[in-house]
């Protein structure tokens, strides 16, 4: 293929980007009797419409002036120490100059990268990850460096290799998309290490709310602050799963000097996120519904993951390996027996209508594994259900062809 | 000054990085008694607030469910076909399909240097700048050359350096902060040598509604497209200026490739804009009132200049030459005669209580020059008077110790 004048003129990380395989099968999502356990959406009926709404229509009469002119880079001073208080029910201690508002805690990873990596400096991660995070990498010019299953192994990448290693990428509270919950002593063992090497720790937290049973651990950016360890921890969290995904706000903690360096991107990059959408916010933040919502979202979303696992035993206990989750929006399942690699999961959906994701769409090098990432968050409970059993047939129907 | 641990994990253009010297400036705006004519904010009084609440109450009466879940990067789709028949109201033809939609036309600029940029290729502007465009160059790696006064000299500038120029940047109507508003001829010419030489456009559109007493010519978008001069343009546009600055909502349009890779970098960056503040923006821009807003901004803004300009002629003509400005916000003034180059203007702000920005602040290099920027946007009409006078005797006083 000859390339065009304007593709010539691009990066070469954006001529050969390839659109997420993730936003294909979500397309094919909306297609009628499709049950998807592909997108990590939340429930669209877990999302507070009518409170948002009263929240909105509080904040629109009495907003200023000031409210629609332009606003500082750092965010809303009322919802910074809002997000303080959230912080500190965590075991957080940050006051409202540690915090940068973002444009979701994507935006988060994205200027921390910005602000990081010079060309080819890298970032260690999971073997499978978030797929816009290993983007933001690449983007900023940098290399992804995996640990191992454990997330052991930081100093080894760090000798093994010329590049530079200037930070480690972590989603310690059932991650995406292993639902994986890193334990205390795990926790414990990564800060050491990066305090060792002296790289930052980059800690993404959105889902470490919607934990079943039991909260989990402590974070990074919390046991490193209570027990004086002395790592560099940039916390980022995320109100798109707690609150409501569209209005596009997380919050950044870090270092003073990083943080002002994240500030300085994000003046470069959006100038400051909306200012609508951080009042409305600041009013739910401070709102006695707060964790009375949280508390209901743990019980829907731990509902619906017991469905799932209790379903995938019933029906595909010879098909798919899986640990249950103990928080988070998936189940992270392995194939079992003899099973063919080559499965267009595209087509499966189409065939069988239900929607899953490889493991490759979460490894940095597209590898294909026997993995597959189910998520329970969106579909109701029966669907859910449902759309195990078409899954469980389908690969049944595989393995007898 | 030893770095910190933190400070060395940070990319050397963010451990040099300063702060912005008109944020400085804007901090001392809010002092009793100041009249900033330092800010380009738009006139607080002119952001339609009940509008704005109008339209927003009623979007939150009929937003459902999907309103508040993750959206599609590129947009609301209803709010691209209104940005489009806005558009065509500039004689630029586009298609939703053409139009993304960003978080403020900052971050429109932010991506461009993003997705055209390896570390080292140069983009072209104007002797002075947007600081944060700049600083979006440089956060890119990327380097700065300049062109003549005139806006000639691409050419030279593409033969003179070993670095690859990729875009030229470009404000052609009321520029920040020359006002200066690029003739027909001058918008053909660019054109043309950006065609030749295969480079990028890239035309940065927030003022060009503002015009006083007669549109600027077409945007180079729209030359391009009408008479198929075969350049390479991407169109930014802004909300900011002319509904409500908060809201940080902006609009790029530009040829596929370009526009694909602008998507794939946003979705690694902040995933979508606001669907709230996105939502509203789109009830606006269907709005009959829409128009009438518009001619009302160019008649506020039109007198403010005036008053500014009939101020400086009777009370700074031997100290200060300018051009009267056709549109924007800005009135672009050298300082006349032996006039001592080292003026602190953050001192002499405190001094006279009125604020204005040096041409060094826009300089890409921080070169000192005898150039102010002068806003009448912000203040109301008495205060533009009061702060020229203020300026003016400040200036005298100076002159004459």
């Amino acid at each position: 293929m000859v390339a065009s004048p304007v593709e010539t003129l691009l990066r070469r990380v954006f001529r050969d980007a390839q659109e997420s395989p993730i936003r294909a099968m979500l397309a094919l999502a909306n297609e009628p009797g499709m049950i998807s356990l592909a997108g990590g959406h939340p429930d669209p009926t877990l999302i507070p419409r009518d409170w948002i709404a009263e929240a909105a229509v509080d904040v629109l009469t009495r907003i200023e002036g000031p409210a629609l002119q332009y606003g500082a880079t750092d965010g809303l001073p009322e919802l910074r120490e809002s997000v303080c208080t959230l912080l500190r029910a965590r075991r957080i201690d940050a006051r409202p100059g540690d915090v940068l508002i973002t444009t979701g805690s994507q935006q988060g990873i994205s200027l921390l990268m910005s602000v990081l990596l010079e060309a080819d400096d890298a970032v260690a991660m999971a073997p499978y990850n978030y797929p816009a995070a290993m983007q933001a990498v690449r983007f900023a010019a940098g290399r992804i460096f995996l640990l191992r299953d454990n997330l052991d192994g930081l100093a080894e990448l760090a000798q093994a290799s010329a590049a530079a290693l200037k930070a480690v990428y972590v989603v310690p509270s059932f991650a995406n998309p292993t639902g994986h919950c890193m334990s205390l002593e795990a926790r414990l063992r990564l800060l050491q290490q990066a305090a060792r090497l002296g790289i930052c720790v980059i800690e993404d937290d959105p889902y470490g709310e919607l934990w079943f049973d039991r909260p989990p651990p402590d974070s990074l950016y919390a046991l490193n602050q209570a027990r004086g360890i002395g790592a560099v921890v940039a916390y980022l969290t995320s109100f798109s799963k707690i609150l409501v995904p569209g209005f596009r706000l997380g919050a950044l903690v870090a270092p003073a000097p990083l943080r002002r360096a994240a500030m300085l991107a994000k003046q470069a990059t959006d100038v400051h996120t909306g200012l609508l959408e951080q009042h409305v916010l600041d009013a739910m933040l401070r709102s006695p519904r707060l964790m009375h919502h949280v508390r209901g979202l743990r019980a829907a979303y731990g509902a619906k993951a017991r469905a799932m696992t209790q379903v995938l035993r019933n029906v595909a206990a010879d098909l798919l390996a899986f640990e249950d989750p103990a928080g988070g929006m998936f189940v992270w399942a392995r194939r079992l027996g003899d099973c063919d690699e080559q499965i267009d999961w595209f087509e499966f959906g189409r065939t069988h209508r239900v929607l899953a994701l490889p493991g490759s769409a979460f490894s940095p090098f597209g590898k294909c594994t026997a993995y597959l990432r189910l998520s329970f968050a969106n579909p109701q409970i029966d669907a859910v259900r449902e759309g195990i059993e078409r899954l469980a047939a389908g690969l049944a129907a595989r393995a007898t062809a």
